[in-house]
């Protein structure tokens, strides 16, 4: 009886989530507490849990189920079963490909190879991390042949963060967009009018900024009952399992909000994550986050769509000043929105303003797909990196610290990520407009720190699907149309021209 | 080949004891930064990894390499080989006997009792406690028997911490000193030569103490490159696996020196792990501790013989007036010889002084094994606790919290595993006697703040065999005799009889 195979396959799915959630809480320790000297067992560790999840994931039993589910009319009539089964069918096909020992030697190297990135990074030392890169860059290419697809090798790695897309498409969105963006940062660099950083200078000491976080957190509607704050050099969030969402941040950071800024990304991803439907899917799709691209537009959302508004501050800088102290007594509303939003060239992407941020991204892109087709080789990378760093800001990068060294992801194999992020500001503006149209008092809540209209939307139109729609389908079913980046641009344009009086 | 088979039996125990680390680890995270909404997810997830565990531990393929190992004499040759396969027999007949299902369902429940007990202690109410203890007790008599072994079935849980040992065995050392115990104890109280509490009223703010926590902690050879310290309710140590090694303590208890005693306490497990030849031996028995009496010799004895010795003081004071600052102005070393060592009768075990600290642990022991015999009912077991300990202690018992609700083990499923803590006393008390006769200039060392050579005798006389002798053995190759209480009572009114002036 196929609704007993259904049954069964879920709770295979389950089981494999849950392998996998070992995976995040070791990766997550890995991060925030685990001692240094723990980093090669943790390898071991990561390999087997791989390879265990892997087994699961691609046992026969799955196989035969996902096939007599298939068959079973009846079962497929739900919407939601289908798309259930449909995505079981895609995940297994693609993991199928994967021989065990593959996943778990990714899984090692990786997180040996973040270990190493951490120390190359500390030692601006490319060469101590080349030799990890190599061997990283490798295995995902190996991956990428054995899922195939016919592209180029590069969108088979894509396809696990953003399903569907391709690199050539991405290439079609992004290579007109960087003109624009490129003209738009150089109308607000060159602009006469350029706010002021009145934050520069203030000192606020991390237990303050770690508490101001949390208020933030809990009035955005993060629940810090199933999730928690930490501190890590690179923040992150991994959503464990139910009940289990954990964000990390960063203090000690050149301006006393972008803790803040971190600490509202990572949230944004914590709220989908507490969103998604895993009291009763985790482990199958429908538990599951769409797409990193719609994932991201999560954290992009909460992090400048709505933590760098003026009506934000209107509600959260009493909340500041009440943390911050004296240090704070002078700041205004106005104040903090123009230093929140200031434009400027800058070697780091995570500290980017919304206008640069996605000059980084696109410069990400072009190298590691370069990296993947063999057009980059690695041992050229920095120097390729500086290159077109130069052609995109027009700036000399000092170091690798602030050049090719300074993010995680190449480390741990994500590669084929990057591009996310800025599909991310993409989906958040298109949702972001549709969010104005259907909640018109929405400026006035934010700006009385109501943020549970906001949080409902979002969790009925994106984050209690999981996985039913693709992306692509998710876009048009909420705001009608396709994915374009005429809203983000009309978002962008439309908060810093006057700003800058251009 | 014998020695192929050698080797693979190895393999499998490290994927064994790899699995088992993972259980470690999702153990130590509950207790220290898991959201509470985690806790139902978590019980899932231990379930699992027991279960994974105990099918690789009793696969027929490790049953098999066993019989082929025990069959090649040139292997058997090497004695440290013959131990290693000897305990893998032991560990193995032991785990076949369990079903994975009875496995699972302990790590699941044990979990979730763990959760409720926490909760029932908060707001002292047993009632809300005792259907989990009533479930916790009855997987545990099944467990025992199954294990069987023709004794109580108290003995067949005992035998998992203390190999070998029985109930009975521990009434006829427990009885007696029992009664020298309790005259010691009372001549002690009734004397009026007092030590003054000079650490009365001495506030020092938690971040202060751990900070004199990790200097001591480094002073004594803990290493924190392997190693870290962290806060919870009850102070622990886990052995995560090869350089992953944590301890836990608390602060904000009513004397300022007490968390050392917690942190050296669990410093003294951590050594033993740190000590264990887990880069060659992880998972296998000879990279394992021997008993849980051994490894309670090790924290003990740094926790106590060290730690509240006058010598150590003489070292450790100025370190503490360096990190707490004017409030310890006033204090000598003669000061808080006294105060660390005031014996009183008190209602908390983890705070009792080493005099009445075995009449807390003989109570327990007294207790789980007529609950385990059916002899004493959950529901009577408040009634009971404070019955026996006002024969015990003189001391009417205000309230559960204070009573038998205070103590994590039993919601762990930890039963027959009180009485290794003093089994622990008396190992390190003939340890003690041992060391100082090899180690003639030790206490001139210590006063100095050196601890190296009391560290390297540990290492190689206890730390580097795992359980390569078991307990007894171990204790007479050491000491050249078999465990009596007699160095440990020398030890004991050695210390306090001058004090005390008695």
């Amino acid at each position: 009886m196929a609704n007993n195979a259904y049954a069964q396959l879920r709770g295979l799915h389950r089981q494999a989530g849950t392998l996998g959630s070992l995976g995040s809480l070791l990766g997550w320790d890995q991060e925030t507490y685990m001692p240094h000297g723990g980093a090669a067992f943790r390898s071991e560790q990561q390999g087997m849990i791989a390879a265990m999840a892997h087994e699961k994931r691609t046992s026969k039993q799955v196989g035969d189920l996902i096939a007599e589910c298939e068959g079973d009319k009846a079962l497929l009539s739900d919407p939601a079963v289908a798309a259930n089964i449909r995505e079981m069918r895609r995940d297994y096909d693609l993991a199928t490909k994967l021989p065990g020992e593959l996943v778990a030697e990714i899984a090692r190297t990786t997180s040996l190879a973040q270990e190493a990135w951490k120390l190359a990074r500390e030692k601006d030392d490319f060469g101590a991390f080349s030799p990890w890169l190599e061997k990283v860059l490798g295995l995902m290419r190996t991956k990428a042949g054995l899922y195939g697809g016919g592209g180029e090798l590069y969108d088979a790695l894509l396809d696990e963060y953003e399903p569907g897309m391709t690199g050539a498409e991405i290439g079609g969105i992004f290579t007109p967009l960087q003109g624009r963006l490129s003209g738009f940062v150089a109308e607000l660099v060159g602009s006469k009018h350029q706010p002021v950083d009145v934050l520069a200078g203030m000192d606020v000491p991390n237990e303050r900024q770690h508490a101001f976080g949390l208020e933030v957190l809990r009035g955005i509607g993060f629940d810090l009952g199933t999730g928690r704050l930490d501190t890590t050099t690179h923040p992150f969030c991994s959503g464990i399992g139910p009940g289990d969402t954990r964000l990390t941040t960063r203090y000690g950071t050149t301006s006393c909000l972008e803790p803040l800024s971190s600490t509202m990304h990572e949230a944004g991803h914590g709220l989908y994550e507490q969103g998604l439907p895993k009291g009763e899917h985790f482990g199958e799709p429908l538990g599951d986050a769409v797409s990193l691209g719609v994932h991201e537009s999560q954290s992009r959302m909460w992090e400048n769509f709505v933590g760098r508004s003026r009506v934000f501050w209107g509600w959260a800088l009493p909340v500041a000043k009440r943390h911050f102290g004296p240090v704070f007594d002078g700041a205004t509303v106005e104040g903090v929105y123009g230093a929140v939003n200031r434009v400027q060239r800058s070697f780091i992407r995570v500290e980017a303003d919304e206008a640069t941020y996605n000059l980084h991204v696109m410069l990400r892109f072009g190298l590691e797909r370069d990296l993947v087709s063999g057009a980059l080789a690695v041992k050229d990378l920095p120097g390729e990196w500086d290159k077109r760093f130069k052609v995109l800001f027009g700036l000399e990068v000092p170091d690798n610290r602030r050049g090719c060294l300074q993010d995680v992801h190449w480390s741990c194999g994500l590669i084929g990520y990057f591009p996310t992020y800025t599909l991310g500001n993409l989906y958040a503006g298109q949702f972001w407009e549709q969010i104005h149209k259907d909640l018109p008092g929405l400026e006035g809540e934010i700006a009385r720190g109501e943020f549970s209209s906001l949080l409902g939307w979002l969790r009925g139109k994106v984050h209690a699907h999981g996985r039913r729609y693709r992306a692509g389908e998710l876009c048009r079913l909420v705001t009608g149309r396709p994915l374009t980046p005429e809203p983000f641009m009309r978002y962008l344009e439309g908060k810093l021209r006057p700003m800058y009086k251009i």
